[in-house]
């Protein structure tokens, strides 16, 4: 678990005016970091710390050389195109980065004159994937998002035997990863209907989103060399939000007996933002495993997973349809819930990922799987929500839904707030779904 | 399907004379790539072309400038230290490569005095993987390697209603492909003993290969641009010999709901040598859906695929124990296959891959999985020839297998022949069980 220092210090203040708003997403605490350019250029993409409603251009920061010593290598790492080199570098060269920004964006801090021309608007510029991902990974890690689609799928039998030992994960797509903000095109897919006998080719009747938090992998391991628990979060630079867009009817359909495959891999968007470990320090939690349960196995085990080890991150799905906006009416909040609910942490999803000797490369990115809470309003999905498609939602204003229409618009937040330290947000993951492009004439079938 | 020109002549000799060998694998007809370098140097990887007993340096015979337009651009990637660049190009430049290479490798060749200096004994080079991998995909494209399969996890229900409509598939895992020869290490899971109450993390005791064909992909296709099925192959670059190590008893415990994870990451290995399309067009044989089966949605069925969509590809697996090396004995042939058996072919792989919108990249990797023929000694896996480990094999000199033993060195070898071409073939893939790393000792668990 990082430290906390003068960085995490609340009375700490910017010379950037918006970052001292207590409602902001994005104070002198965080210092998240992204992969930017301006909107509408043909820049190169290099990195970028939101600070306020402004991004600091860690490229042009860069260029000025300010920092020295191992704040100066971690500048250098991150004015690349992604921010895969600073991931790579470990724990020690980013807080050395943050207590450089932190110091040059403080009210007081030297740098000031220097630092003010090189911010950009956050409303003016466009963003790209944090890292070139490698592989990315998709936990399962919320017990109550398990046990309610268990229970859709598997009535009497909701919550299978390995569940409560070992964190359940696939690998994903990483080719259809894209940031916050790429449309949402409804997919087509195989899907069979009820009592049907054979199977049709037809757009998706069931889109739904997953909340998710993303973990971005920071210093790799060797193929053969497992990360031990104690010392899984070396192994991890930072979180962000996840939407795993997902087309249940397929899903259902082609995921036995080797898991989702088309009904996933048409498009997972991530928030352009990072939130460091170091960021969160504040707001770590212990991790419960509740007394009547079965302990983990000694590798997915240690004190200070269970001091520490969960995020106390509050999670939100916002649901603004086409008709809200030309009605001018305000999104409507479907969901909340919290990461601390997580049966699994991030350093077990770690750790279990690599008992094998499987390698993590730097970049690489891992969903928590859909974060649903204890109560039915935390569940994480339409599909939950919805129970499966039989109990619509009634939307204010009238319109209801079992699963996403054209138009939607899907927008999660999350933030981490406690008395005593500045509010830490993720700004926000959105995506409109855009309807099926028809698909081309299918040749005659042959004789 | 690539139409058959004087590259395919089976009259046509190389000067390089062990390219003539009848029985050999790499003739001039064949032209395999690779990504290689002269062993125990660290010189930088670059593609590399088979004939005979050589190999025939590209990066070497790029700086020359020997070849003009397509030819010299295809050169050009493929001097490159992977093939992705190649792959991209598309079939048109790499037929002209094909055709450049095989008139510069002929006898009465003009270019025999100055490519001769270019040639590496096979025997002294090592090889990288001939493309850096953004996805691997593993089908389940065998009906017979399913069944057996599932009625091993099933016995009452072995093949699932979507197999017959669909070519099942799911993400493998890209960090940990190695190219052959690597060590197998035998990893650590989670297993659940027979009657146990609860897992243990154990050295897995089953494990198992799979025989598989590789594809890897050439030219890409765009996010939400599905590949129809009669361009499919435009999208294919060759083909491989794919090695899915699986840890059978992790598997079992960890895939339900969402396939296997930590049983099949921790390592998947490929042959060095990629046999194009080109190289195998006189060996593609009628796609055969039996009448009395359901005819594929009309997205997966198309007259080409009909006609020609398979591959007459023989496929074997090896082992050779420590005991028959310490002994003398020759290696034993455990099974034996052909491709144009597979349910599915690889062209409706891709189209289904894509018919969701997700995006192929050049250099992708498809795996066919498990290739199973008909008949029980055709089988691809222990797992299937000795019953799930209950019908152990007995090897030539009183040994005898359920599973793989440290020490076990497997070997996959294919090739194709027809009356009246060459004899084609893939090389070997190769590896060996070595014991697995004991755990490092666990930290005590908390109170």
């Amino acid at each position: 678990m990082a430290a906390l220092d003068a960085t995490h210090d609340p009375a700490r203040r910017s010379w950037v005016a918006s970052a001292n708003d207590p409602g902001g997403d994005f104070p002198i605490q965080n210092l998240p970091l992204a992969a930017f350019r301006r909107a509408g250029t043909r820049e190169p993409l290099r990195g970028g710390v939101a600070i306020g409603t402004e991004v600091l251009d860690l490229g042009a920061l860069n260029a000025l050389q300010p920092f020295e010593g191992g704040a100066a290598q971690a500048l250098a790492a991150a004015a690349q195109p992604t921010l895969n080199a600073l991931m790579g570098e470990g724990a020690a060269l980013r807080v050395a980065l943050r207590a450089a920004l932190s110091e040059a964006l403080r009210t007081g801090g030297a740098l000031e004159a220097r630092v003010r021309a090189l911010l950009v608007p956050q409303s003016a510029v466009e963003y790209g994937l944090p890292a070139e991902v490698g592989d990315y990974t998709d936990f399962y890690a919320s017990i109550h998002h398990a046990t309610a689609v268990g229970r859709l799928f598997r009535p009497d039998n909701p919550l299978l035997p390995n569940y409560k030992w070992l964190p359940i994960a696939y690998h994903g797509r990483a080719s259809s990863l894209r940031v916050s903000g790429h449309g949402v095109e409804r997919p087509l897919g195989q899907v069979l209907a009820p009592g049907a006998q054979r199977p049709q080719l037809i757009p998706t009747r069931r889109l739904d989103y997953e909340l998710e938090v993303g973990v971005f992998i920071g210093r790799g391991n060797e193929l053969g060399k497992p990360v031990p628990l104690a010392q899984a979060e070396q192994h991890v630079f930072g979180l962000c939000l996840l939407n795993d867009w997902s087309a249940r009817d397929v899903q259902s359909w082609e995921y036995q007996p080797l898991g989702p495959f088309l009904a996933k891999n048409f498009l997972t968007t991530v928030s352009p933002w990072v939130v460091t470990l170091e960021a969160l320090a504040p707001f770590r939690v212990p991790w419960i495993r509740p007394s009547e349960e079965p302990p983990p196995l000694a590798y997915l085990d240690e004190a200070g997973v269970r001091r520490a080890g969960a995020f106390d991150l509050e999670l939100e799905v916002w649901l603004d349809t086409a008709r809200m906006r030309a009605s001018g009416a305000p999104p409507q909040r479907l969901s909340h819930a919290n990461f601390r609910d997580s049966w699994w942490t991030v350093s077990q999803m770690v750790t279990h990922h690599t008992v094998n000797g499987c390698n993590l490369r730097p970049g690489d990115l891992l969903g928590s799987g859909t974060q649903s809470g204890p109560k039915p309003e935390e569940a994480g999905s339409l599909l939950e929500l919805s129970a499966g498609g039989k109990r619509p939602l009634t939307l204010t204003g009238g319109e209801s839904r079992t699963f996403l229409e054209d138009g939607d618009r899907v927008v999660f937040r999350a933030w981490c707030a406690r008395a005593g330290f500045a509010r830490i947000g993720f700004g926000e993951l959105s995506g409109t779904v855009v309807p099926a492009v028809a698909p081309a004439a299918a040749p005659a079938p042959p004789q």
